[in-house]
């Protein structure tokens, strides 16, 4: 907090001295319809009247982008993605304007800003462009004049070109935490249509709990392992620049799940062993038999893999049969992009130099994370013995300091969530959802 | 011609020398969904590959722009101009990211741009601005690099704000035309759902005639008498800059209506004594009664009125009856801005002075529109001959050089056309629907 305060508390922005700064995000669900965009607009004007500055990025309404994405793929088998971008930033343009006038009928001053408006530069790669910088100085005049500023998410300038650029999918909620960050904000509150980060997915394990707090290393994990609620990248953006992100419902007045560094005002946190098990059903395993078992072989397979721009997961290799000098190579990656490995690795047989490659669709992925396993021994024993007594067949196994990822097969998932979820006492007592985890803050 | 060609001749335009190029304008219904957009986009792709440069102006794709607008009153009461005009740019932006994308599929390279991004500066009245210039470097680029330019239509940059504006409905006409008189174009497209301009609405006369060629001073007082084809104000522009308009359907590859000076290749054209018959019956009447008929009575009056920004059309003033001092005026003005007028009126009733406000909003407007009424004797008495033998009361009259207008009541407008159309003996033979008016150009 005090970093973030001492930024504020600058004398080129008097204002800051004022009032705390609060960074809201809404998603295309908050915003779907006229009575969904007011009854956002009046959280909005009441947290405005609450006493705090307000910044509110807005992602699309509903089914706009999935709307405007059919419509290209009906004039153009292969759109250029120059032009995708200005017709999907058309989404988040009507979001934006809709909901500052929405706020401004509740009495409440509002104005709207496109990415570029807002000072969001990006590198040029339309359609999954990254964040380079923010100039938030249209934003910061807004709310000098006292008014909200509007932002559309997931789109900014590429300054050279002078284009619009999209971030990708979830580009809203990494806007939103990076004009938390450039403008210094108390806190990034995330909207989204659940009550926050949950040890499991509910819909699994309807005894998963909410959780009060996580850390920034512990969601990263959780991301990257299937768990949709945030998206690694805006995670990582936070965890850099220290922003609390707090994740809630656009839907009640509840606290939601802070997501934080691991130290608060100084101290370490007391930090629960585990924080939750995120699985993965949309990825696909290649493996490449008959490998020579010589230096060099893998970085040759993997970079005609990286060569396509396909983003690997886990690694396995066999144990050599030194007899033949021959070697297997199992890999992850995300489903939709195993045609393209499978051409990538084909294009350059005979440098790789395998026997055979065989794809695998109908596998799972079920990932245990949590920052206090560094200090905690017996937690792979614990994950390990849960998995064998639910009956559930281990293909292949990673691990980092804070997690452990295991691929199964995709019909073992639920069992395998389910068990580990109970092995660390992570069910819920009734009465008990909201209390793990510590105050929040 | 020569003068346009030479300003593209200039030597900072050195890809001028080789292309004609054309604007061309597509209004909403010819890009209404998906498949209007390819039939428009192979248009456009056959006239680059017949060996032209082209720009594009294009409108919002069917009834976005009023779906936009219910939305918009759908959250707000009294939406601000300013986020109204970021909300209503994003009908334009859908349909030209779209069309960029289809022409792209047709094998022609094509990039799509904002008003903003073209260069069209306008004023600062969101929802009315007006174009002050266009700076075309960005549209010059992708010309020379052998692309299809589009342009969104109907909006601009105010530059102080850094904002975008809109036109106003019909500004995409405007918009075409503007970047046609910048670029030194050949000639300016206007694609619509009719076949041209014709001599009078042909659900009124079935007999109408599509004219080959109208002077712009002809269409101006046409577009202002109430014919829908082209606004004024684009015709106004284009008379400042001299650019030839051909007005055609988008749905045939016919030869529509070519809206050109009075002055071809430097000889004055022959021109028909009539072009058209147009009429309107969006207007309203006041009558105000019992005026002091002394010097400034009729500024007083129109000063209100001008204040609450409504214009006025036809103006009349009875002669004055001596012995009571008293005089009455009656206007003409739109009947949507009838109860403002009212308001404006009465609220200055002390110093105006007046009697008693009577309205009429069942009237109706016929003008009779022609260059060559100049030259023309006896153009009046025959009009009036066959307002007369078709049984039409005739309230109010006003002339200029080119035409004469009457009120009449409103449901007198179709029989009071259809007389003077045959008076003129404007109505078709069979076969003879487009020989009407010279070879066009």
């Amino acid at each position: 907090m005090s970093d973030r305060a001492l930024r504020r508390a600058t004398p080129i922005f008097p204002w800051s001295l004022t009032l705390p700064l609060v960074v809201q995000k809404y998603g295309g669900s908050s915003v779907a319809d006229a009575a969904a965009l007011r009854r956002v607009a009046h959280r909005v004007a009441e947290t405005a009247r609450a006493g705090n500055d307000v910044v509110v990025t807005v992602s699309a309404m509903g089914d706009t982008t999935d709307d405007l994405i059919e419509l290209a793929t009906s004039v153009s088998a292969a759109p250029d993605a120059r032009e995708m971008d200005i017709l999907l930033t058309a989404g988040e343009r009507i979001a934006m304007a809709l909901l500052a006038m929405a706020i401004g009928s509740e009495g409440v001053p509002a104005q709207a800003f496109t990415g570029p408006q807002a000072g969001v530069i990006t590198t040029e790669h339309h359609g999954r462009a990254r964040i380079i910088d923010v100039a938030p100085g249209r934003l910061q005049k807004a709310i000098a004049q006292g008014k909200v500023a509007i932002v559309a998410g997931f789109q900014g300038l590429h300054p050279e070109s002078q284009d619009v650029t999209t971030l990708g999918r979830g580009g809203s909620d990494t806007t939103a935490v990076a004009l938390a960050a450039a403008l210094g904000a108390d806190v990034c509150e995330i909207y989204t249509d659940v009550d926050g980060v949950f040890t499991a997915d509910p819909r699994i394990v309807p005894a998963a709990r909410k959780l009060a707090r996580i850390t920034y290393d512990e969601m990263m994990d959780l991301a990257a392992s299937g768990a949709k609620v945030l998206m690694p990248r805006c995670v990582e953006y936070a965890r850099r620049y220290n922003v609390p992100i707090h994740v809630r419902s656009s839907f009640s007045g509840l606290e939601g799940t802070w997501v934080v560094g691991d130290t608060v005002e100084g101290e370490t946190m007391e930090e629960p062993i585990i924080a939750g098990v995120a699985h993965d059903r949309s990825e696909a395993k290649v493996t490449v038999i008959g490998l020579p078992d010589v230096p060099g072989t893998a970085a040759r397979l993997f970079e005609s893999v990286a060569r396509a721009d396909i983003n690997i997961d886990m690694i396995v290799q066999n144990v050599s049969a030194t007899e033949t000098g021959l070697t297997d190579i199992s890999f992850t990656l995300p489903a939709t992009r195993l045609d393209d490995a499978i051409s990538a690795i084909q294009s350059d047989a005979d440098g790789i130099g395998y026997q055979e490659l065989r794809t695998d669709v109908s596998i799972g992925k079920i990932s245990l994370v949590g920052a206090g396993m560094r200090s905690n021994s017996g937690v792979s024993a614990l994950f390990f013995g849960a998995m064998r007594d639910a009956g559930v067949n281990i293909e292949m196994i990673s691990t980092s300091d804070i997690r452990i990822s295991v691929i199964t097969r995709a019909d073992k998932v639920d069992d395998a969530v389910r068990a580990v979820h109970t092995a660390f006492e992570l069910d819920s007592l009734e009465g008990e959802a909201v209390v793990y985890g510590g105050s929040g803050r």
